[in-house]
């Protein structure tokens, strides 16, 4: 037992999925929270747009309201908990909250990766602070590590699963041999992916998470808007199994690299070796690499949604708040937390390996001028394999490339879709080298 | 560029691998640290017993001594970095330190280990701070995560592979299919195993952070001597390969699990599933689960040694004190880091599954009275392999066990020893249930 204890006060706005987590997680663990660091949490106030929810979680009728202004203006309230997710009036919350000298706790990665710089300077400006932990990576303590484990570092990469939903998808097209549309239905059917799966499969929820995490990882501002996108609807099951048959695994990969020329931040479907890490990650759970300068490669695996794990990181994030307004002190605000702005390199001067498909017509002579596409566009290849013809008039046929830039890539395919014999660019997959992750840590004797 | 800064002073005695990594990433982040958190951090102070390592390292001759008490001493000095090692004089650097009212940072693990409580004591009642990130797991973000990120949780286990020798040594065995003794003489000769192994081969070492780890977790006194330890020297080539056969990997793991009857915490060679991530951290590298009651299984892996993830791990360690003594903060130490004594479980009391190699006699009938023998102390067999007899007189013979109490397990092997048909018990090897490290968590929808 603390010799000292103190009430804090929450104030929770949405009582979803992760705000009934959040409700009940709060509830469970008060008695321990009290024995184990002195805080006696409480919650306050809390709203949703169906008073039925707050019944089926306990929540008493008197601290519940429809209206979340209730929840904000409520003197009582030192934190106000934002989990209704989108960018309004999420927005319009985290701006009265603030306004009104509150700390604000959110999962919202859609709102915080589009508005992480404005947000930052409105709650600098006014001494408190918005935490975000459940952003990025649900219950995974990623965020918490790079703004306090890590700091002795200058860090160089942020590397990962960063969505559930395409990691599901992936791992049973690979492991049933599956097709991408196939696996989707079953996936919506089971509650794995939304029925509108486009914030998943597109990349954007990924692309929010780099944009979250490289803000904090580099100290600058990046949005969603910079991180180049590229989903998984293309990849095909044929795609996935030249993937193993070379070695390697295709997964959904969120990256952000500091790099001489500025941030390289992208989302894409990615080739990584089958003994990496990162392959053996399956199912909904997330993991992610963060590569420092003095400490070299850390991963960070666990679940990145659902209702308690990122409850887990909600209420870690309030009891910090907590932790400080109990201990009387005067919770300022980190400081300036994007004091500076690197660029960001644009996506065409990549340089990486690639997996390229083509449907190519089945008959004599018509490689020679796909392979004379790519000598004119200067890029080496590193190896062609020839698949099974099956029994139509087009066959599949893979290119590997050496190193080459994604700007002449982009152009030899241009070139590609524009011959006779090429029937279509089927898939172009990104190999990433993991190892350059590491380029300008520290080499131990 | 931050719009305050402040001057904070570090002291360091030790200048090994570790102290010379850290001096070395104070140097060279200087001028980071100070534009992204206005901390002119400063290396005030140094010891070592040889003067030639300050030269190396840079250390201006005024700030390098060879009496680590003028370190403590210098009244420049706010934090002391204590990274000789052992027990003395580390014990009195602490109690001199804490007495003069400076924060320590250490990366001591078999003092940590043994004194957690006794140190941890002396802080409290000091007003000062022990911070020990570096003395679990190296690089690894892990006891940040505990005492931050996942505060929201009642953990449930700790477990991992919390030794870079013993993983290096056994990953070669499992991919070169080589025996101990060669490869641990190997390893000493490229400098991933000391003169003298004992500390890593025979577990105290892991068992030091487990004892560490779990203290922090559960809020409890876990000392090292509570830590039930058994090493690797009796390991074989053969049992890598059944275990490998049989679809596992050996690891090994310490493990402490938060159980109804106290805290089971162990440290031995372990079957775990091939495809369970543990199996595919390889070399030198660590990883530990953490395990919550609301996040359910996270992972954090990294480094668990080296001058510059162990420095990263000191150093970030310093820059969280270093910003509170900036901020103007009274520093006060974590609310009695101790709160509650749980008991241990006793190791006669762990009840999972065995994998028992014996050598017996290669005649007919010899089977008869070991199985009667397994009947007799009411352990299931789950699976008998008899290995190919290497033509001598006996032959190997593999006993999988249904789960059973290890107090009975260590009765039949005492029984089976004195058989006349068994000539020894070669390898008891625990099978560990990784499920069962998440019993107790919430259950997501």
């Amino acid at each position: 037992m603390s010799n000292t204890t103190r009430t804090v006060n929450v104030g929770l706005i949405g009582l979803g999925t992760v705000g009934g987590g959040v409700a009940r997680v709060i509830a469970r663990h008060h008695d321990e929270y009290l024995r184990a660091y002195g805080i006696d949490l409480r919650l306050a106030k809390a709203s949703a747009l169906e008073p039925e929810r707050a019944a089926e979680l306990g929540i008493a009728p008197e601290a519940f309201t429809t209206d979340w202004h209730e929840v904000v203006a409520d003197p009582a309230v030192d934190i106000v908990i934002e989990l209704i997710g989108g960018e309004h009036p999420a927005t319009e919350i985290f701006e009265s909250a603030i306004a009104a000298g509150k700390h604000v706790v959110s999962a919202n990665k859609a709102l915080l990766g589009r508005r992480i710089d404005y947000l930052g300077d409105l709650a600098a400006k006014a001494g408190v602070q918005i935490r975000c932990e459940a952003a990025a990576g649900g219950g995974i303590p990623i965020v918490n590590a790079l703004e306090h484990a890590l700091v002795a570092n200058g860090m160089l990469t942020i590397a990962g699963i960063l969505n559930g939903t395409t990691n599901y998808i992936l791992t049973r097209m690979t492991n049933e041999g599956l097709g991408y549309e196939e696996v989707l239905a079953d996936a919506q059917r089971l509650g794995y992916a939304e029925a509108d799966p486009t914030a998943d499969v597109d990349g954007f929820d990924a692309a929010s998470k780099v944009a979250i995490l490289s803000s904090i990882a580099f100290h600058t501002r990046v949005t969603t808007d910079d991180v180049y996108m590229q989903g998984i609807r293309n990849i095909s099951a044929a795609d996935i199994e030249q993937a193993r048959q070379m070695g390697y695994a295709i997964k959904l990969l969120g990256i952000a690299r500091m790099t001489p020329q500025g941030i390289d931040a992208r989302v894409h479907p990615t080739m990584i070796p089958a003994n990496h890490m990162l392959a053996s990650v399956s199912g909904a759970m997330n993991a992610v690499f963060a590569v420092g300068d003095a400490v070299g490669e850390t991963m960070f695996y666990g679940a990145g949604a659902g209702a308690f794990p990122t409850a887990s990181a909600v209420v870690g994030d309030v009891l910090e708040l907590a932790n400080g307004i109990a201990s009387g002190l005067d919770l300022g605000p980190e400081p300036e937390p994007f004091p500076r702005t690197v660029p960001i390199r644009p996506i065409d001067d990549l340089e990486t390996r690639y997996y390229i498909r083509l449907s190519v017509a089945d008959r004599a002579g018509a490689l020679a001028p796909v392979v004379a596409a790519f000598a004119q566009a200067g890029i080496s290849i590193s190896g062609i394999n020839q698949l099974e013809s099956d029994g139509s008039n087009t066959c599949s046929v893979v290119f590997l490339t050496h190193t080459a830039c994604e700007r002449d890539v982009q152009a030899v395919c241009a070139a590609l879709e524009a011959l006779d014999e090429v029937e279509r660019v089927a898939s172009v997959i990104r190999i990433e080298d993991a190892d350059a992750w590491s380029e300008g840590a520290e080499k131990n004797d």
